[in-house]
């Protein structure tokens, strides 16, 4: 399989489908993982700050652990829009990689450019036979997240998720032991309902069978 | 506040909202569950045996722990139908304890004597202004249980609620720590999502605020 | 309770959630209005005119009768964008007022603008507990209003919310007549529907019970 | 048009959609009403009842109100069964008056008899190329009823739709008034959302436009 | 009646209702298609060109294969945004033209400039009293496109729809022929739900049927 | 793969999924078809019969044409009760032939007794990873019927899919050619959906990916 990950901020792969993109390298598949915003911003306190340049090195590192090609783009970290160009630059990698599956954000994530990303995804992909959305956080908004589709992660590619996102230095240090705690429930809560030990969990927007 | 639990097992009552029941009663208000069913039951090995003796003995212990009143009846543990004569037991309980509030199963569980009490709770409670829907297990069916509505419960809630399953002797043998895993990080999850610990959750059908 | 109403529009949580304003005054709570657009427009006819001026002093009349604290901004009243800057707006107010609990605009209303407020106060609110929705008009979309959670109103109530609609003059004179009778069916069936007089209904993003 | 309405119980017809029938009435529509119950019943109070006898005659009173044509079956007024001979019922009736157009009880109703008969309705109008569903209470279930098929009902035939309840005695006495209000609310609000005076409401199962 | 059908692009009607508007033209309705954008662009190969020039003559063309009268604007064919200038533009030709009903994109299509004109659409319509849905393509996206509403097209409806299709040379040369065997074959799937030959489908959001 | 489709009536499995059926035992899958009822019935004409003993010796027949093996049991046709025993007939299934993957009616099916396999079928399957839904007719009830999951069968596959419902003569006789017809539009469509010549579709209730 050629899959295409595609998501706003770096971080956002290693949160919603580390795990599985480790089981894909496990087995040999390619990767590619195409992030639309620089992913640079400054928290509300003006203290708390994540240069686009340590975003960037850091998804670097991630990448090797996980095992994927990188692929960004310098889009405003929160106002990126919707729009022809940022959906050729999908449509592109799509093309050159010959993408049949793509992993993407929910269509209902509270995030406005995780959920714009998604409606980019689901236009660009008119013509790919396997789309699975996945969520990245735990916020509650207008319709729920329950996904139908699993991939079950051995205890090896659950530990290189969590490195992977331990890459993160800044927002680790700020989110990371509620996001250790949270992911940590979320898959073995997954896993029991599918009948593993720990499980990723997407929704499918359309999945072709078989080749 | 009078609160009717209607399910149609001993035990789902511990599963689906036992904190709940545990704070409610911490907090001075008057819990009644009413379980439709006697609950014994012959596993398809002919070994496993619940019989309803036992059930409603161990629902005594457990009614106890956690301080709520419980009222039984007798119909079959799986076939029990929809019925008037069901519906009217509900309409009963509701009209002698002024109830105002009502918890019970929700409407896409996937067992259907589950799936029947939602249905005739919903009818009898149509004077009732509030009414809440629990799940009392992780079974994946035609739609997502996500609950929008949530009941903090503390360390001592936490406790008595699994202490309150530990009643239940040979269903815990059977599932207790398959149960006491799943709860625990399912209502630390809840808790993650609303900002506090532990929480219980539901989906609301109707709830009239203040008085 | 500290609550933070979001809108659109000044004349919106009159619409909306007027009555329960009240009534939370009446009890003694604190509310917030962060109305994010200046208000005024010219209709198609270049005779029908609001100018921003009127719409401001018009709100601060109306807050006076139902009791509320207004703050505005001055985005524009129809093209209003979703930005990350109009979400830290909101943020602001729910750090410094410490708020609980958040009315705003249902994700399904046909107004551009409204919908928009919605999508931003959802993320915005990711660490609050209580957030519900309210419709300010009666027009079809694409899916249905129909709320699951009631706040009676008394008759006090109900005509400090009429009297503070009255407040808004060239939008009352030019629709109030309509809205009065609409908002009378309207709170009236809530009323008939859950058992009380008068009734305003929202629908539930997330609600903690208790604390 | 020949027009089917299917219903459990005599005065669904009424509540649902009675502005409707004596609009096709005046239309010079035929009508046919099919009611699956005896409709006769004893209340809790073991002193409030409705004999089949009385229910029968007051809805012949009532099909002579509102020019409809009563076929009417014996079936237990709360405990009929989805049936493969009373889906036959439907289906002899459809046949026998080449009905192009179904009315019925909405899928959503809390009244177990309500949903039961919609479920045989659908089933048994797979050949029919018009089905609408109705409400006939204004109950709160797991999923909201909101119409978005409209017929507007001049005051003639609103007063004929009231006037064809009063038929049903001791139900009018119980409930009358509620009805009456309710009903005057919910055709009034459904005018001002659709632009007529008063309008009956529907949701769409499926509807050929034209021949 | 008086129609408008109000699409983001020259060739949207054809493929989303072409054949009902060929039966509204032969009963003597009067129709106006409004475009919002010129539909002039560049594929991603910069080979394949569609001329803003060309766009409108074929559609000029078209129109009178189908008997509509066009009225077009010039907005970006993908990057039309949702404005206050936009929906003027709708409410306009509603107000000129008496317009009583309106089709238009459906709101799930995948492609943003098609969702924004509905968005655009469901506002702009808030008074007027038929609104329907229509999809223009078969691409799959977070829900799914199934009408319950019918049209009934004969032999020369669909012949005119076809026709009128490869009035837009340069598309029709690219997609036609999947073009005509998907609507084929969709035709005649929903002709069989509906028991008639060939049907375009689409979904309700308001209608009031009668006058 | 250890595949079990549990259906109500011989030649559903065929008319559902009888092209997935072929391929997985081209592939070298393992079948297990579990059919309800014995699916012998007497038309409303009492003219057309089926009789059971021709339901069973036609369902061998298909079976042996697609490459699956046969459990039938004798349920009443159209009133088949969920029950303890039926759901205890799937679960012996799973259990012997180590089941991993089940197909089934879907959930929405207009037909009681199909309705009813599901509601079982996804009880008993509470422990098995992969549970898929199929329509086996065209019927409009109340929810739509649009797959996300795709099997592509090439023109052998559908061949023998047609083959095997030749088998059902006189359910054939009497609808066959729009059986074909319309099976030949749906999978064609679907087809032009996902990218490739036939597919038949699902909706996913669960799917656990890889092992």
């Amino acid at each position: 399989m050629n899959v295409l990950v595609v998501t706003a901020h770096h971080d956002d792969l290693e949160l919603g489908c580390g795990g599985t993109i480790a089981k894909l390298f496990d087995e040999g598949h390619r990767v590619i993982s195409l992030v639309m915003t620089h992913s640079g911003y400054q928290g509300r306190d003006e203290i708390r700050v994540r240069t686009r340049e340590d975003a960037i090195k850091e998804a670097h590192l991630a990448s090797q652990i996980l095992g994927y090609e990188l692929i960004s783009f310098d889009e405003d970290t929160f106002d990126m829009p919707i729009s022809d160009s940022n959906i050729l630059k999908i449509l592109d990698s799509i093309f050159k990689y010959k993408i049949d599956t793509v992993l993407t954000h929910w269509h209902g994530d509270t995030h406005p450019p995780h959920r714009r990303i998604n409606t980019m995804v689901l236009h660009a992909c008119r013509h790919v036979p396997r789309v699975l959305g996945f969520a990245v956080n735990w916020y509650i908004g207008e319709q729920p997240f329950l996904p139908n589709f699993f991939v079950s992660i051995n205890d090896s590619q659950w530990e290189r998720k969590i490195k992977a996102l331990q890459c993160y230095k800044s927002e680790y240090k700020r989110a990371g032991q509620r996001w250790v705690e949270y992911l940590s429930h979320q898959t073995l809560t997954y896993g029991i309902q599918i009948g593993v030990q720990r499980s990723e969990g997407y929704i499918v927007y359309k999945y072709l069978w078989g080749s």
